[in-house]
């Protein structure tokens, strides 16, 4: 599509989506649609033509869609992504000549102009695209120009078969493309599979899952524990690390910096003389008992999560057999990870500045490599802002270039320009603010930003009520219902969400000291042993928000979220609907996790399909209660000392004495 | 500066101003800061640097000046174009291992901890810059490594050298580099001459100044006429086209089809058998007459601006000397000028579309060059949206490497994404939609995107309050009041302005028929006497306007640019500053020409720079009056019959009896 310079006048701007001038990939999943957007014009009062083209990455051929006029020159087209591949879109787009002469010749010939001589150009046009035309059709268009060009038809005739549809289709067919433009640049559409945009996640630390108190749990209690998170709806279940605990340095209970002999230590601190990153720890069993688990957990429809966390405890094989991966100290010790004047000297960070930095990649993608053999296919990146973006740019594409089924979530808390660089450059997934995003406002604006804004292109939230590193005040003061709130809220805010359990649904709440987010006793350097049959159990609650999210599909996806209007700042209001709104989902929550809030909500009703004219039938899927709502505002109470929300389906059509059937 | 991959960390991005992904430059006039903002951050906790680059254009080194940390990872640099060329800009970042180094050994020195190995680590460092370090410095830095490395000298003293300024800036000034990052692009500056960003214009038809009626005014005639538009106070004078006009389908009075012999035609159908685009109408004289006119011109202060109208009439000698560069048709005819059912047979557009492209584009430029030979530096450009984008930016960019100074108006009125794509490719003034904005939602809504947006990097507007295709229905309807407010608006929310006289100072407001925005008896067509003695005349108003204009700074730019609360919607108010606050003017316009409205303004007075504890006094330029206002709410009336607006300049300081002098 070479360009002759001079005589090519389109201009195409302002294509969308495109991330940063076309330096990142947009993300889609399997089977949905890139909508393309761009400013399409040209000198002049020419008619114009414009194609999206797109075509799979190793295709060499593009397909063509038309796009439309929309208004003020900004055109659409769009594709659906029907495969698990790199995809490429760009625009094409010419001065369609027969257009401009169709168009003008209408207004002439109904102004009652004389168009004998319009005939004749038209006959000209006809002619050279007979050129381009194949047979039959060629033929059929070299004797419509002869018709135009001939002094014996009619002019009535000739202006009939010029407007003809027929011609029309043909010419549109075969347009004269000589001086079309392309833009300049090729986008990239990665797609995954749809995990990658609804998920609900389990964290739990297997050392836990032991049925006694006091011993070490292995894989074989963890596939006990497997129709417990089954049957509460998760679908991933996530492992800390599964490797080694190096010695050295190893922390005790509540971070102590001395660990007594019994103290299992962090799993993050990976490593110790049994092995490295592709090995397992000898007392959660061997690789065979993983590989066992993880089919089981197949079974149960659970894919099992794994974390990659590029760090080394002190004594980790690769501190002996690589210390140019290291940054050494004068004094002849390994730099230890630091934030002065705190010391983690459990931990030695990789020296990516190294000059022997590929052969790190290499042996960093080949963990991950190890573990895809295994079966594994979701990572659970621990802290990846710490380590060079390029390096994850390379280790990610170039992981789904032989595996694009691959998820990777970002663990990034950190600044919001580092957090969605990552997932520009390839994370799946991120972990958000959500934690700490807690009032009406702060809701309101984080997730507009996340879902209405061209930062959806590109970053995929993923809700965490809690992790083990993160027990937010709310969750240490609200009690049972701040845990309910928070989970409805992550459960139906996000397509994608995650607790770390049990200490979720056993609503487990006490902070190490007062201002602290960490657990108290926690499980990050203690075995723990959780009662999961206490009757307090958030564990049916669960089940049922998960069975909700599952059977609403409305709530697999975050682009539709839109805030309503409530008159209370205590409550939240905020719906989800699929495309063709058979699927609408409406939510409040009490953000007061003390008191009974009431409010008026108000919502657009014409556009989520409710005709104002008439009743239509809320029914709270959390309650099973079903409500006969009217108009846009209707009157809401919740009280969080029973159940801190409503997860309506609006349902459009109520019943009346002209149906038959008086029961649903 | 190549990146060796794996090393480099930095990332950089969001780099503003850059129009499109760099596809188009910036524009500055001389002595312009152009103020540069990006993200700049790295993975993990290192501390990082950033320089901005820049350049003239034909330079091959690079100027250096440090950028500094806003806030959220955005960084901020500036530097000034000083000359009359084209610059270009970028950025360099990298991790600073010093500097972290040094931040990190004030943190563990704070905190009371062991640091011996920490200055070890120091002293490598000092060590390793004083390769990089020039003599004598690199000798100091030297015997600075081996104190921090001595075991002789005291902690503290060495702590103390290690945290020295002295040192900071050895090593800010030699950092290391090896693993910095360069932003991607190299962005474009384009640097113009004052006038492009503040300018006077009057547009007048030549001729029409003869002085007695009845006759073909001349240039000689206009240069009798330099002294009523320098008393004006304009600084351009615009000339519609002055070149021989075409006879063949010659258009009459009132755009009648049919002409009379006598009727001088339009000045757009450029072209007959007295010649073409590089000749002179011989009515109005000749090329010297022309050239002598134009140095009288520089004499009042006021340049020159012609008509680039690139269309011919049909007896253009280009017709038959260049027969390849039109649109023939089926019968031998060229195709004429249409926008079906209309058609303007008097005008021949070129075919740009030709074969012979390449030579019509220089032809044409040459049209340009001559008249740059003759002393032009500015053009009016006629319709340039209707002509290919790529030519105008291939034209514009070639005269202006070799005449930097010229100053290219685009008279396109057409759809908002088109006049933006012309000003983003070269043009350096445009006209804009001011003259159909006269709400004070519309006016305020289309400033703030002119001014406040993106938009202002490349698109300068000329706000033009009529022209001879427009007299607007606010003009015809509004009497004196109106061509009064128009002109205050103008000339107060453009830096750049211009009207059409002298229909305008004599407030000609009679349309062609009702409903028409064109003039009944249009200059176009006709030949005209205008009586400037009138007693009527609103000359001396546009002087003041205009001498208001030259001596505030304020209104010589528009960025400053803020509309403020006025609680009546009849009435506008906006206000303009200089940077350092030392002119700051506040406009207050009656928008309604017929009846006197009041109002309270209301302004942010410290961000004008006004103590709100203190009186200031408002002194209205138009009127000579003085007020003494207080705070930031203040009460305004406008009678349209008398002035139907204010022009304030602040002035901070109200003399109080403290004061020696009592008399300013």
């Amino acid at each position: 599509m070479e360009e002759p310079t001079g005589q090519v006048r389109m201009i195409i701007e302002g294509l969308k989506p495109e991330i940063d001038g076309g330096r990142f990939p947009i993300k889609r999943v399997i089977g949905e649609r890139v909508s393309v957007e761009a400013d399409i014009f040209v000198d002049g009062y020419d008619a114009t033509s414009a194609l999206l083209l797109y075509r799979k990455e190793n295709d060499s051929e593009w397909a063509e869609t038309p796009m439309e006029p929309l208004a003020n020159d900004r055109w659409r087209g769009s594709f659906v992504v029907a495969e698990l591949e790199r995809y490429r879109y760009t625009i094409l787009a010419w001065v369609d000549q027969f257009k401009s002469w169709r168009r003008d010749l209408t207004k002439k010939f109904q102004a009652g102009q004389e168009v004998s001589i319009e005939l004749l150009v038209g006959a000209q046009l006809l002619t050279e695209a007979s050129q381009r035309v194949p047979e039959p059709q060629g033929q059929k268009m070299k004797e419509w120009a002869s018709t135009l060009h001939s002094t014996q038809a009619a002019e009535q005739a000739k202006v009939q078969l010029a407007l003809s549809e027929e011609l029309s289709e043909l010419m549109d067919k075969y347009p004269d493309r000589r001086f079309a433009t392309t833009y300049p640049k090729e986008l990239v559409v990665v797609v995954n599979r749809e995990k990658a945009r609804f998920s609900t996640w389990y964290e739990m630390f297997p050392r836990s899952c032991a049925p006694e108190s006091g011993r070490h749990g292995t894989f074989k209690d963890c596939k006990v524990r497997l129709p417990y998170i089954a049957a509460m709806g998760f679908d991933v279940l996530y492992f800390p690390p599964i490797h080694p605990i190096g010695h050295a340095h190893r922390k005790g209970r509540n971070n102590n910096p001395v660990a007594n002999p019994d103290d299992p230590g962090t799993p993050w601190a990976i490593g110790s003389k049994e092995g490295g990153h592709k090995s397992v720890h000898p007392q959660l069993g061997t690789l065979e008992d993983f590989q066992g688990f993880v089919a089981k957990a197949r079974q149960y429809g659970i894919e099992i999560a794994l974390d990659i966390a590029f760090q080394c405890a002190p004594d980790h094989p690769y501190v002996k057999e690589h210390p140019e991966w290291f940054r050494w100290r004068p004094d002849n010790t390994v730099q230890y990870a630091e934030n002065p004047p705190k010391k983690y000297e459990d931990i030695y960070p990789f020296e990516f500045e190294t000059e022997n930095w590929q052969e790190l990649w290499e042996e960093l993608k080949s963990i991950v490599l190890f573990w895809i053999e295994q079966g594994i296919r979701i990572f659970r990146v621990d802290n990846p802002h710490n380590k060079p973006f390029r390096f994850w740019e390379w280790l990610i594409t170039d992981i789904k270039m032989s595996y694009p089924d691959v998820i990777f979530l970002s663990e990034a808390f950190t600044r919001p320009k580092v957090m969605y660089q990552l997932a520009k450059l390839g994370f799946t997934q991120s972990y958000t603010y959500f934690a700490w995003r807690n009032t009406k406002l702060e809701l309101t604006q984080y997730f507009t930003e996340l879902t209405q804004t061209e930062v959806r292109e590109y970053f995929r939230p993923n809700l965490w009520s809690n992790t083990p590193d993160i027990l937010t005040e709310y969750l240490q003061f609200g009690g049972r219902a701040a845990f309910m709130a928070r989970l409805v809220l992550a459960a139906t805010l996000g397509a994608s969400y995650g607790i770390y359990g049990p200490a979720f649904e056993l609503c487990e709440n006490r902070p190490r000291e007062p201002g602290s987010e960490e657990y108290l006793d926690s499980e990050k350097y203690e075995i723990k042993h959780w009662d999961i049959a206490s009757p307090d159990t958030l564990k049916d609650f669960i089940a049922r928000v998960n069975r909700i999210r599952r059977e609403n599909p409305a709530l697999h996806s975050d682009w539709s979220l839109r805030f309503h209007e409530i008159d209370n700042g205590q409550l939240i209001c905020y719906s989800k609907r699929t495309d063709d709104l058979s699927n609408v989902v409406l939510v409040v929550v009490n953000l007061d996790p003390h008191h009974t809030q009431s409010g008026w909500v108000e919502f657009p009703l014409e556009e989520l399909g409710i005709d104002p004219q008439k009743p239509y039938q809320m029914h709270d899927l959390l309650s099973d209660a079903r409500y006969l709502w009217q108009g846009s505002r209707n009157y809401v109470e919740l009280n969080s000392q029973v159940v801190p929300a409503h997860v309506f389906r609006m349902r459009r059509r109520v019943r009346t004495e002209r149906d038959f059937d008086y029961y649903m």
